[in-house]
């Protein structure tokens, strides 16, 4: 492994497998060839054409949204989209836009539709240590199960903003009082498209940093996490390096953590590979 | 103007008006096809073909440079590159491989390949406002004269590394001692592609940050700023959203330490595309 390797495995993207998924004159998604042609069997949903997919269910949000769900119930049913995870995501051409509809969140990779989540990086000096909180995943996460992750991490959900969520998960994943989560400071976006089994992840996540107390243990309340550890920072860069225990995109944040906090230095020859690597232009 | 106005300018880059410039089977450049086009007449140092241009010179890197460099003269003769710099940056098909010649900086955009910078940060808090340094170039710069600067950079000359460029700027455009300039923290790269008047910017700024101390006030040495003033980090941030007073890539500096400090914060409509908007990936 090495550090590239990490990003390359996150930007596996190829437009040549791929039609875009449009509503309208505006791209809502990224559709692996085979995932639009199983959609060639729902007409009054989508219009398959050679080069890109469009979606024809007309009415307001709900109506469509109605629409595509009853498209997902048969892809869940045929096993082409994993199972329903009763969670839904807004899909818009842009952040910030009104979304055209809400789509549960297993079918997200399907429609290629572009997700957002944020992340935590819970830090803390001890002496001159600087130091991560690191969590474990539970074994029964249907997304990496057991890898390592940040100390808070989570998808947003639709209608719920990026503060609210960290707050929402900050509580639940790590029992950390919303006095506390106040504190942590943005630091970023990192963006990534990655074609996967399921079909295509256009992600970007926000990523948020937060000094914790030096007496703070995080608790999971709601399942997620097994087991919380706190290392040096300088050998999490190292696990990172070295290994694929932490979750895909983890890695990405642990790598921005560590070229904005110097751990990672101009002198490694991965410096600018890494440090122009994490942030992949939206379109 | 906006941030987003900065960004796009400095990656209005268009693939379709520029060829390769190789050496053997890597890029080392890219040719506006203008450019191109007047190296034809030099067809012992240029093999110039229809999609690309091929650097046919032989022998070590001095004879190879020392081919290029009557090429340039020619050209600063006939006013297509500006003057000579007489100073020279090493050209390598990427950041850390060994270099193949050596070019005067004023033929870098002619020929389109990478350059390097570094850019210092220089802030302090005064109570609770976070200030920066910013510096005002001399009139008779010859790129972005009068402009707004951060309180150091500088391009890294041949066979010179990152930090002791920073070492080397820092004492002559603002007096900071070598003692406290160690002090400085790496905090990522900024990549951009862009084409000026006279060819293709392909940059890449190495940024630190440096905490000044409060009674140290920088004087510059060389001639490059007239004038360095303290201003609160939001003054200069409204700056770069509301003026073009910044030199043109001083203000994706700027910007990302406004992402990495939390200045810019998730509920600015442009945080996104200024986030992902910094780190042009390296090909």
């Amino acid at each position: 492994m090495s550090f590239s390797d990490h990003i390359r495995s996150c930007n596996n993207y190829d437009p040549a497998r791929v039609v875009p998924l449009t509503a309208g004159n505006a791209r809502v998604g990224l559709l692996r060839r085979d995932n639009a042609e199983a959609l060639r069997r729902f007409p009054d949903v989508f219009a398959t054409e050679e080069d890109k997919v469009e979606l024809v269910a007309r009415g307001d949000i709900t109506a469509v949204s109605r629409a595509i769900d009853a498209v997902v119930d048969t892809l869940v049913g045929d096993s082409q989209v994993p199972k329903w995870r009763n969670e839904t995501f807004d899909v818009a051409p842009r952040w910030g836009e009104p979304p055209v509809f809400r789509l549960d969140r297993g079918a997200v990779p399907f429609f290629g539709t572009r997700a957002y989540g944020v992340h935590l990086n819970g830090y803390l000096r001890k002496g001159n240590t600087l130091c991560l909180w690191i969590g474990r995943r539970s074994a029964d996460k249907q997304v990496a199960p057991n890898k390592l992750d940040n100390l808070v991490a989570g998808g947003i959900g639709n209608g719920h903003g990026v503060e609210e969520t960290l707050l929402k998960e900050g509580e639940e994943e790590a029992s950390i009082p919303t006095s506390l989560l106040k504190d942590a400071i943005p630091a970023g976006a990192i963006s990534y498209r990655m074609e996967t089994r399921l079909g295509i992840r256009d992600d970007v996540l926000f990523v948020y940093d937060l000094e914790m107390p030096a007496d703070f243990l995080p608790k999971n309340r709601d399942g997620e996490i097994v087991h919380f550890e706190l290392m040096p920072a300088s050998a999490v860069l190292e696990h990172v390096r070295t290994t694929s225990d932490f979750k895909f995109n983890v890695n990405l944040v642990i790598l921005d953590f560590a070229v904005r906090r110097g751990l990672l230095r101009p002198d490694d020859p991965e410096y600018l590979d890494v440090a122009t690597g994490l942030h992949r232009p939206l379109d």
